[in-house]
């Protein structure tokens, strides 16, 4: 149906970073490649980009890395962590959630109709329910050799529509795909 | 030194394409996500760089895969293959060389300054022996999900300056990178 949006009505985005060699992190999480690179990228579009979303919607995996941080990145934004692990938090206006099912069910039920979903597992998780719409992807001027990989093994092949290109600062370029669902 | 040549006054390039997810084929070298989506790719630059270098190195898988195709793709084009295995080559203007060495000095004695090396093992053996100068990335628009990787483990880090970016046709965007060399 080439749909520009879920049968729920959801709009689903990714906002990624990878190395030239298709990397999101060295194989132990590492950032080191990315961060430090960014004083002259100028803007990346993030800020409009978060500013545009209802909720973001992570996984555990991200919400450690994140608690970690002096300062808490999401203040103000309704936030949703699906993690079959994680017992509770203490973020404002944040939630766990067991099931893809019931963070559905909670954004339906919100009336929230436009999530950033964050984090290389939960990502891979709506490209695989054929979830996620949108894919802004910055390429990082580097070559890291290994690492983890964009999205991990798929089913098939996920056909992407080019929606948009530009070049930042500091040698990054961006571009922001479409995915492209099979008739169903 | 931040050199644009190598030592030896050799311009080395890589010309290449990728999945969005960094693989340059499937793992067992399929290609079949790639090639038929280039009808509507308009001019990739690839004439206009293939015509400015005085030859073109490879290696064996490259030269096998090649060996196949129903027109020699390389006519009138020095050809260098770089290959501990093959015995010899009918094709024109061709030879096999043994070691990176060898290669270098043929080039040297030939006085060829610019050379496409294609070809992911060779690619990268240059890459690791400091030798490739820039690298021109075409990007399909599509995630395959596992496959062969751009260039595969390297040492360290590479840096890369970007130089130029621009979108081709059919949802594809390209990248050129010139290879910072660390100081020596």
């Amino acid at each position: 149906m080439n749909a520009t949006h879920n049968e729920n009505g959801l709009t689903a985005s990714a906002f990624l970073a990878t190395s030239v060699d298709g990397f999101i992190a060295r194989d132990d999480g590492g950032l080191d490649w990315l961060v430090g690179r960014g004083e002259t990228l100028g803007d990346t579009g993030y800020d409009d980009f978060f500013a545009s979303v209802g909720a973001l919607v992570m996984g555990r995996g991200t919400h450690d890395v994140v608690k970690e941080f002096e300062e808490y990145p999401y203040a103000g934004k309704r936030l949703l962590i699906l993690s079959t692990s994680l017992e509770s938090t203490e973020w404002p206006d944040a939630t766990v959630h067991r099931s893809l099912d019931d963070v559905l069910e909670t954004l339906a039920r919100e009336g929230i109709t436009k999530v950033y979903v964050d984090g290389g597992k939960t990502v891979s998780t709506f490209l695989r329910a054929g979830l996620l719409d949108e894919i802004t992807i910055s390429v990082a001027p580097v070559l890291i050799g290994s690492g983890i990989p964009l999205f991990g093994p798929l089913e098939g092949d996920v056909a992407l529509e080019l929606t948009a290109t530009r070049e930042l600062g500091a040698g990054f370029t961006q571009a922001t795909y479409r995915v492209v669902r099979a008739a169903s």
